[in-house]
């Protein structure tokens, strides 16, 4: 099978991942920071070292304020909603996911916020004045994906954070397409909260996501439970990060995004972003060349504003059904909407869908010609 | 080391739990429900076994109707945020931990609905009385653990969802430390939705969870996101698991969960729970002859009112320093409050928190004599 449906979750993991999960499951089996003893210790240990090379990646410098959870979607629900306020007002892209958008009308059907979305630009500066213009006293906060994970489109999320923080509120990112693919320094970006999936660009399993809080704004809890401390408190501790963590953490799966994050800072974030870069812009090439491809972005002339991955459609063929054709020939890509109504609505794709590429570090020039063969194969059979 | 900490998580696994899980890493490791691609396929179809197996177990028949979640906390969050209604009001027992507590005391400083603990009694029928007394016009659900984690008291939940049901409202019962243990029939029991941890009793690893909905009231939802189904929508499908399984599922967790609960299913409930018992019947005797020890159940003649875990002391000494004692000589235990206010504040043992040991199927008679002689001669020298 030639994999290239890594926007979904990268296959296959590094080998460290494999080991460390493996090894988690006998030496580091205890249930962290509720026991006193040996093995309990251990864990919570091992647990911390993860805090810290995620606190180390994004630069946050407080492994205390990396807070583990099940996926992006939920850092993502953890932080809209711990931070909405009756009455408040959330603005985000015209490009998210369902995972913020979805929460944002939740809030809004519940009465609680309402939201809006900047139409965002061919430039940055287009963007970020889109988003100035609909700033209102009571805007909560911006929450905006660093780059769409249908077409790549990578957002200024740090002027972004300037115009937030200049009208004093916090800026959420969703960095679940960029993460360890864009470099991040949150303590000189200003982002506030980042949110990003461990299983994606980070290596680690399915069932793994981080919420980073670099901002005292307090987050009310979306889920409260047993934390391991203050347990006669009918209350969640105040303090980051067990407050935002109940109930037992998915010790193999954290242990395994911990070897995933060390596995992307030996590989060096922009070595993994120009290796996956050329290849995109190898298959983009391609098609821009094939007369029954559209295609939505121009990856060409922008490149530096796009994470690498592709969308694309075969003229006159649903895009499920080119999926499908390339499945058959053992190539694996997503199509469809990718979870993101929003950005198939300003793309006019919503009615098609895309056909989705997304290369990890493991895919190699010869997946993309496989891909190219396979597509002009099925372009002249149509 | 000698693991007697099985009620905070079993350990080690069964060999076919760890085999899974690796197994999932190289075959399964696409995004099910996220692509038309034969992974993507294979993964979703391995998934959907693991919800027959856990359906089948729990007499549910329903497998779209068992929802995973990231742990027991989680699934007590979904189903009693997912059923509160403003004005409302919940009654629990006095024997709760905090992830039934916790959300309950949110709720109720939310200003959207209150509760009430019946005060557990001697006998099944005080508990049944004090749980109907406190049902007010208000009363949106009653919420009971099965048994208690801290001092294995099984709670008449079949008893108390026929109350339940006459006054027309459901039973969401914590199966944190009886799933695996116990036997629940939940079409014949009446129980309404249930939640369990996938990796104590069922041997999953940690990081896994269920909630079982036997009901067809509509739970509103916590969590929105992609749910890789109806992506145009702004609002989360209505149909389970997917109105309440939002972003990227654990995969390798729930498969190794899978292989727990067909391991469970193998071994009989009943020969797992008779195994446990004489090991904590033996302990418990042996501890009621040792003067400096202090119990709080009487597990010897009541024996089918408790799931097979024991809370205990050494007089005079705190129970984290017994703790430390014990894994100094290689034993591991949980001392100190565990995570449940509500049952030390019940048992008096709110200060002094107790020490607890829970055998699992792989516990041994030896490993019980061990824990015994360690403790006579940590009496003799304190």
């Amino acid at each position: 099978m030639i994999y290239l449906d890594n926007a979904a979750t990268t296959y296959p993991k590094p080998n460290c991942v494999l080991s460390a999960m493996r090894e988690s499951l006998w030496l580091y089996g205890a249930n962290p920071g509720r026991a006193g003893h040996k093995m309990a210790y251990e864990t919570a240990e091992k647990m911390f070292a993860v805090r810290e090379a995620v606190s180390d990646l994004f630069g946050l410098h407080a492994p205390e304020r990396v807070i583990f959870t099940k996926n992006c979607t939920e850092a993502l629900n953890f932080v809209i909603k711990g931070l909405a306020k009756k009455g408040g007002h959330f603005i985000c892209s015209d490009l998210e996911h369902n995972a913020v958008m979805r929460p944002l009308e939740a809030l809004k059907l519940a009465g609680i916020s309402e939201w809006s979305a900047a139409k965002t630009g061919a430039t940055d500066e287009e963007t970020v004045v889109a988003f100035e213009k609909l700033v209102r006293n009571n805007t909560t906060a911006f929450v905006c994906t660093a780059a769409s994970n249908v077409f790549g489109k990578v957002l200024p999320v740090e002027k972004l954070a300037a115009v937030a923080h200049k009208n004093k509120i916090p800026i959420v990112v969703d960095a679940a397409q960029s993460a360890g693919v864009l470099p991040f320094d949150l303590q000189k970006s200003g982002i506030d909260f980042l949110c990003a999936p461990g299983h994606k660009g980070l290596y680690g399993p399915m069932g793994t996501g981080v919420l980073l809080c670099n901002s005292d704004l307090p987050l009310s809890t979306l889920i409260e439970g047993g934390t391991g401390n203050f347990s006669a408190q009918l209350t969640q501790p105040a303090a980051y990060p067990e407050r935002l963590e109940s109930g037992t953490l998915n010790v193999p799966g954290i242990l395994g995004l911990g070897a995933g994050v060390r596995f992307i800072q030996r590989s060096g974030i922009e070595t993994v972003y120009e290796h996956e870069k050329r290849l995109i812009q190898k298959a983009y090439l391609a098609l821009k060349n094939m007369q029954k491809i559209l295609l939505y972005t121009d990856f060409e002339s922008e490149q530096e504003r796009f994470v690498p991955l592709l969308s694309f459609n075969l003229k006159g063929v649903p895009s499920e059904e080119t999926g499908r054709l390339l499945s058959q020939r053992g190539i694996a890509v997503r199509a469809g909407l990718h979870c993101a109504g929003a950005a198939h609505r300003t793309y006019h794709t919503l009615e098609s869908g895309t056909v989705r590429i997304c290369p990890s570090v493991f895919t190699k020039e010869k997946d993309v010609n496989s891909l190219l063969n396979s597509l002009i194969q099925i372009a002249k059979a149509v």
